[in-house]
């Protein structure tokens, strides 16, 4: 099967509602557009996190749900028709023959004059312990979610973090694991007092010891490079090992810019410098808007992206056309493609 | 009657669709508000010039009628309470005690630490020849527009302008008028083809004079400073008196910022120039945004208005509250006042 190729005037990375007003925006200039995003559907965190949730800042939405805010962008932008790219990061990002061209996870290639990111937060993922190695084992023997509990069955594991994903996990395959060690930094949970009060009653039968106060401090491994157990260690610098068949580190979720942050852009405290002016990021034909983007005065709202959506529009115009002069007409005089 | 007087956080002038977005997001950050607009109701030109007329960029309304667009952002302001001053213009702003001081054209005081400056492109009026003392027939014997038709029976009459309005109302008055004089500075007239077909038959049949090119020099008064005539002059100095009973000059409409422009802060091109990283103006504790508003990179759109409400907002945050932290939350975490 050939790899899908697809050629468009504006990328937009991120399909949330700043990437979606994009879609309309680039379209009243006449601008076809690509929207990619890494989740399977439209919405971004809107869609994926708080679909139900009331948003009342959203001008002239007196009070939206995320769900409704999306399905009012994305029939907006429907007359402009935007091809969506879904379900697989942006991996690489290159310039060539004066064209960005974009390589997602799932092996589509989109090429554009202009890239326009509107990645939010960039992707979310785990936050994974600082170990040595640990990358090799990860999703064989070092988890950072439980995707299949009976694979734990008579297993000896180490559970690391002090939240309730740690405690719980702790408590639900403390029935099934041969053993498990809890290793957490200090005494004090920030679980639900119920779920730690019965991990210390476990502990208290022995199903389950708390290694406390300790830090994960490295994978051991046998000559084959299979995981045999964590070596953690105190704050004073004693050291025990655990043997262990799996490590199920749980230390929160955390978003992360994941590949952005290798595209040579300037970036300012994890998210990408722009002139406010244009929406421009270090790189020429490259614009970053919403919450990825940073500038003085920047405020990280919804109705902040849209605006900077327009500026970026409007500046990327001379990159798809050049030479041609934008004759700019408000949405009152010319419509939207398609209108009764 | 006692003048009436208010106190409050932030007096917001121009009660258009960003003046009244600034009531939502300066209660969200628990400032209250005046809005002060020379329009008898609220909505400024979306309510007043394009009720029905539909708008299609407003963000996540993929279509929303003028008269629309303010209902819901009048619903929206309505949890914090603004008290709207409607009908007078801001015709003085002072500084005084640390707040500032306006007064309004309907002798209203408003008193306010925080004044944002949201009106627009000011008020609109006709565009005036520069007689010297024409305001002192306007009304009685010069008019911009024809309010009352049968009052130009039997007059002598001198039309001034080459447009719509003075090629359509010499037609019209024609039948009516003792005499018109359609005074225009060129040949041609950039009014519909037909229109000044009709006027030039009219004038052939000798019941419009067209005094061309001429334009207006004075205005011609009897002792008692009643107008008798208009003096007209070429470019190569020619002048001609026409007897006249009224001047109707019709040089279009146009916005102009009215006593705003008298209150000593940085225009540029008629309108004021702000920092975009907090829209302040030059003068402390005054703010502008939406369309009077301008930096580098502006766009005169409603939506980036909105955005540059919220920045107002978060930068006036201070000035009303000196020494006072702003804990921002979203609106999807604290919601509104009386909300469900």
């Amino acid at each position: 099967m050939e790899a899908q190729r697809i050629t468009t005037d504006v990328a937009i990375i991120g399909a949330g509602p700043v990437g979606l007003f994009t879609v309309f925006q680039a379209g009243m200039l006449g601008m076809k557009t690509t929207v990619i995003d890494v989740l399977p559907e439209i919405g971004g965190q809107c869609q994926a996190l708080y679909p139900q949730k009331p948003i009342y800042d959203i001008p002239a939405h007196p009070m939206v749900t995320g769900e409704e805010l999306i399905e009012n962008l994305r029939k907006q932008a429907e007359p402009f028709a935007p091809e969506y790219v879904l379900g697989g990061m942006v991996e690489q990002l290159t310039k060539d023959n004066n064209a960005w061209q974009m390589v997602t996870s799932l092996g589509v290639t989109v090429e554009a004059k202009v890239v326009i990111i509107a990645a939010g937060c960039g992707a979310f993922g785990p936050n994974k312990p600082p170990l040595v190695g640990i990358e090799r084992h990860e999703g064989n023997q070092v988890f950072y979610m439980v995707k299949d509990r009976q694979s734990f069955k008579d297993k000896m594991l180490v559970i690391a973090g002090g939240g309730d994903s740690a405690v719980d996990w702790a408590n639900s395959l403390a029935e099934l694991a041969k053993k498990i060690y809890v290793v957490h930094r200090r005494d004090k949970f920030r679980a639900a007092p119920d779920s730690v009060r019965k991990m210390q009653e476990l502990a208290a039968q022995g199903k389950v010891e708390l290694v406390i106060p300790y830090q994960l401090e490295a994978i051991q491994e046998d000559a084959s490079r299979r995981m045999t157990g964590v070596m953690v260690k105190t704050l004073e610098g004693e050291e025990r090992i655990l043997p262990a068949d799996a490590l199920l580190a749980f230390f929160g979720l955390s978003m992360n810019l994941g590949p952005i942050s290798d595209w040579g852009l300037n970036l300012s405290k994890n998210h990408i410098a722009v002139d406010p002016a244009t929406m421009a990021t270090s790189a020429s034909g490259i614009y970053a808007i919403g919450d990825i983007a940073t500038y003085t005065g920047k405020l990280k709202l919804i109705l902040c992206g849209f605006s900077e959506a327009a500026i970026a529009c409007h500046n990327a115009y001379n990159q798809v056309f050049p030479g041609k002069a934008l004759h700019f007409e408000y949405s009152t005089t010319r419509g939207v493609p398609g209108e009764k």
